[in-house]
């Protein structure tokens, strides 16, 4: 998962600050937390597309946290989007959709799913689908405000290329097998076993979304054991008693939370705009968590670079470049369809990659300033993978003079068919 | 009057451009045209007060003029405004807002006066003020549109202080009775006419706003011999039969309109995002109608800088300064507080002219490529008033120190209280 936080502001913009949104990218499908207004150009702006949007969640019904959902969904209208969107939210979602879009009198190319959550709802899987869910919990704010987690289901382990060539593995049916935990015969007899060449089930990425709320049990149910949570932190502990009459948190608030679920990255937003500069807040959480860090508009955060795939990519890539060379020759059109289609995953594999050595790179920047046994291995980890990550890119750019079509440009909004991720 | 384009988008923003709204500024009261997404944002971020707002003008209801309102009605309340503000729209713009602001729970903590025109008036005062009166007539779009001049009465002429003086004129009311056209006679008898010591009447400001509409008489109507018209030009002439088909203008239009209208500056806008460069635009309204201009968001236009206080101010300014210190040393108490009141007209022309010098600027810019009479004319003005500009806000800063205060930050928004006009 890539998560993109479009907006960090509470209640009111600053001139530097949106409001209250952020984007979850998870490949290829764009999952909206909250949706501030002008959270549709910050996405733009973040190279994301709107169109790539499967999923909004409203935590509640104050302005600042949906101000900007009419304007989104009559941009989707304007693009001539036919799939189904989803919105999750309080109960009176679809009534006040419904009566803004009859108010300017727009009637959807689009169908829209809605989930709503009445009061007294105590825990419930909003979206189940193969790979993931998104959980979602009452929190305790001035009014009715909803907690989401998104967990990703386990994922099969990972196959070692290059072992199970050694022991002669070529077809791909065989890696299918190998991956589903059946052990393969070759034709000389010998047998491959699975457990050799597939590593441990990976677990899922998981993320949750806790704003606008006291500190509460809830919270720390939905954010327990993830891998980053996104926790309103709008005051700081001098101000707890307005927090407390306000139904917000203090970034000490933040922290126990994060403390008390064991999530791995705590990343607070919604600052009051009182705080011209964050880092009071980010210090304060800092003390009793340590893995803190500032939600900074458009800046991404990988959830766990260990699960991003291409690791190994170097390797494959390398490979797959030869065997191109090869068909191109011969210029077998059957293997050429193929490639294509791998290309098509390897650019994805690519693009997440570029963006992981950036956010690895803040990450290192942010925390500069202390230094734990965590903070240094992390950021190891991801040196590491950016060093094969350059190499990698380098042989990308001569694949693409060979083969990529240039980009086409919607003439809609140039900006729309940017897509970074 | 000082207007500022907010947002210069048709439709859907790009990552550049936001959504449709103009600000105008005058004597410290703010008019804004339309209500983009993140309309109150780009105030901040022009250094307009979103406190001095008096008035909000909708043009129609699509989605993309009026979005950002409930987000700014709703920041007011934060501020706890309890000024009355005027919302001028179509018919249905109060059940909208009440809506709206019922399904968040919010009470306002000031009143909003509606001004709601429906689909058959012809032409409305929507505005009567002393000074000012902003006029309404329905356009030519697919849904019904309004367009709106704003016009300032005309004000009497300017008195010639040194002329003034030389004739014996010494106190404020016989100024007064000058400036209301009676003579006034002296102790020694002589009568001092007013026709020689105050000039011509000088006509008001004018500005029109004109968007969402093919071409139609009524928009010549608006825009008769302003000073400013913004008009929309979505499209160019190659695509003029989708602008009929969606009620748009072209550029052509847009020039149509300027020309019979003797407008002195047209300002298009509303660009479609296709054009990544609106000047394609600007360059077919020029070959119509020379003096265009491409509305650039945050970049203030000057309604007529010949109309602006202060050009024989250097004079009046340098005597005032030998008077303060005049009294500084006997410390007159009376004489102060005139001096004060002095002091904060002129900062504000200080700050008028500061602004003039940097429109000026950018409309050389603008149209360096052709030279016209008229285009001369008005840029060598602007450079005289920009040249006794700079001494005058020399002095200016020598002034401040002695008596201005340290800017004041309000806690909530520090740039809310940065006012720069």
């Amino acid at each position: 998962m890539i998560i993109v936080p479009l907006g960090v502001a509470s209640a009111t913009p600053t001139a530097t600050r949106h409001l209250s949104s952020v984007a979850v990218w998870r490949e290829g499908s764009v999952f909206l937390f909250d949706c501030g207004e002008n959270a549709q150009m910050r996405m733009l702006q973040g190279g994301l597309k709107r169109s790539q949007i499967d999923y909004i969640f409203i935590s509640h019904f104050d302005t600042d946290h949906y101000s900007g959902l009419i304007g989104l969904l009559s941009t989707l209208q304007l693009q001539r989007r036919d799939r189904e969107i989803t919105l999750v939210g309080p109960e009176g979602l679809q009534e006040f959709i419904e009566f803004n879009f009859d108010f300017s009198n727009i009637s959807l190319s689009y169908d829209i799913k809605y989930v709503e959550l009445d009061e007294d709802f105590e825990s419930e899987r909003v979206v189940d689908a193969d790979e993931y869910y998104v959980e979602a919990r009452p929190l305790n704010h001035t009014k009715f405000c909803i907690g989401y987690r998104l967990q990703e289901k386990d994922r099969p382990g990972k196959v070692d290329a290059e072992k199970a060539q050694e022991q002669g593995i070529s077809e791909d049916w065989q890696y299918k097998d190998l991956k589903d935990g059946k052990d393969v015969e070759l034709e000389d007899g010998t047998v491959v076993k699975s457990a050799d060449i597939v590593g441990h089930p990976r677990p899922g990425d998981s993320f949750a979304y806790i704003t606008d709320t006291k500190y509460c049990p809830n919270s720390v149910k939905l954010a327990k054991n993830t891998n980053v949570l996104i926790h309103e932190a709008t005051f700081n502990e001098s101000l707890s008693d307005k927090a407390e009459e306000t139904g917000h948190s203090t970034a000490k608030d933040a922290a126990r939370v994060a403390n008390e679920a064991k999530t791995k990255l705590l990343v607070i937003t919604h600052f009051s705009a009182r705080y011209t500069n964050e880092y009071v807040l980010l210090r304060e959480a800092r003390d009793d968590f340590f893995p803190t860090w500032v939600a900074t508009e458009l800046r991404p955060i990988f959830t766990d670079p260990a699960h991003e795939k291409g690791i190994i990519e170097p390797k494959v890539y390398l490979k797959e470049i030869n065997q191109n060379k090869g068909d191109s020759n011969s210029g077998g059109g059957g293997s050429k369809s193929k490639r294509n289609k791998r290309g098509g995953k390897k650019k994805k594999r690519r693009m997440r990659k570029r963006k992981k050595t950036s956010s690895s790179r803040s990450r290192k920047s942010s925390s500069s300033s202390k230094s734990s046994s965590s903070r240094s291995s992390r950021s190891s980890r991801s040196k590491k993978s950016s060093s094969n990550n350059n190499n990698n890119n380098n042989n990308g750019g001569s694949k693409d003079n060979n083969e990529r079509k240039p980009r086409q440009i919607t003439p809609r909004t140039p900006f729309d068919d940017f897509d970074r991720f």
